[in-house]
C-alpha cells in the first residue's frame, strides 16, 4: 500500500440473506474494477456472521467516482434487491496509523 | 448503535500465526471490556485470512484511553509476541454514513 499524506477509508458493514447467488462472482468483479479506479488504494475484506469491507482511496472525490461507477451502481441495486438484508456504510478520514509486522525467525 | 454528530472508527487489520492458543478468551476478554469503556459506541469484527475489527469512539481521547488501559496493555504485548504476524491499525473520523435495511416480506 502506498505511503500518503491523508487518505479515505470506506467501511462497509453487511448482513447477507440465505440466497446470494451471483454474489461471489459479482464481489471479485467489482474489486477487480475498484483497482482499476483513479485514486484507489487498497482493500481489505472478511466475513463471518458480519462481512466487513474496507476500501481506501485518496480523495473524496475518488469515492464519490467508484459509488456513481456505472457497473458499481447496478451490482449496489442488485445487493440490495437480493443479496443484502442490511449494511452500513462509513466514509472517513485516516488521521493516524501504525503497523506491527512479527520478526522472521531464522531459521 | 447511537447516533453522534462527529465520531470516531478504529480498524484494526490483521494476520494471525499458526498457533494461537488463548486467542479467543482475550479477545471476548477484551470485547467485554472495551464495551466498558467510557466513549465506547460499538464493534464489528470478521476473520477469514484477514481479520478485520472496527471499533467507534466518541472521542479521540476514549480511543486513547482504550489503548493504554493496563489489561489491554498486557493483551496487546501478548498479541505481538505470539498470535499476530501482521496488523495494521487505522484511527479515522468518519465523515458520513448511510444504511440500508432490508424491508422485510409480509408473511
Amino acid at each position: 500500500m502506498k505511503a500518503l499524506k491523508s487518505y479515505y477509508a470506506v467501511i462497509f458493514s453487511s448482513t447477507q440473506n440465505k440466497n446470494i447467488e451471483g454474489y461471489a462472482e459479482m464481489a471479485e468483479k467489482m474489486e477487480t474494477l475498484a483497482k482499476q479506479q483513479k485514486g484507489f488504494i487498497g482493500i481489505e475484506s472478511a466475513r463471518n456472521e458480519i462481512g466487513i469491507t474496507v476500501s481506501y482511496w485518496e480523495t473524496l472525490e475518488a469515492i464519490k467516482n467508484w459509488k456513481q461507477q456505472s457497473e458499481h451502481l447496478q451490482a449496489q441495486l442488485k445487493g440490495r434487491q437480493d443479496w443484502y438484508s442490511w449494511y452500513h456504510v462509513r466514509i472517513c478520514k485516516v488521521e493516524r496509523e501504525y503497523e506491527f509486522l512479527q520478526q522472521q525467525e531464522s531459521v
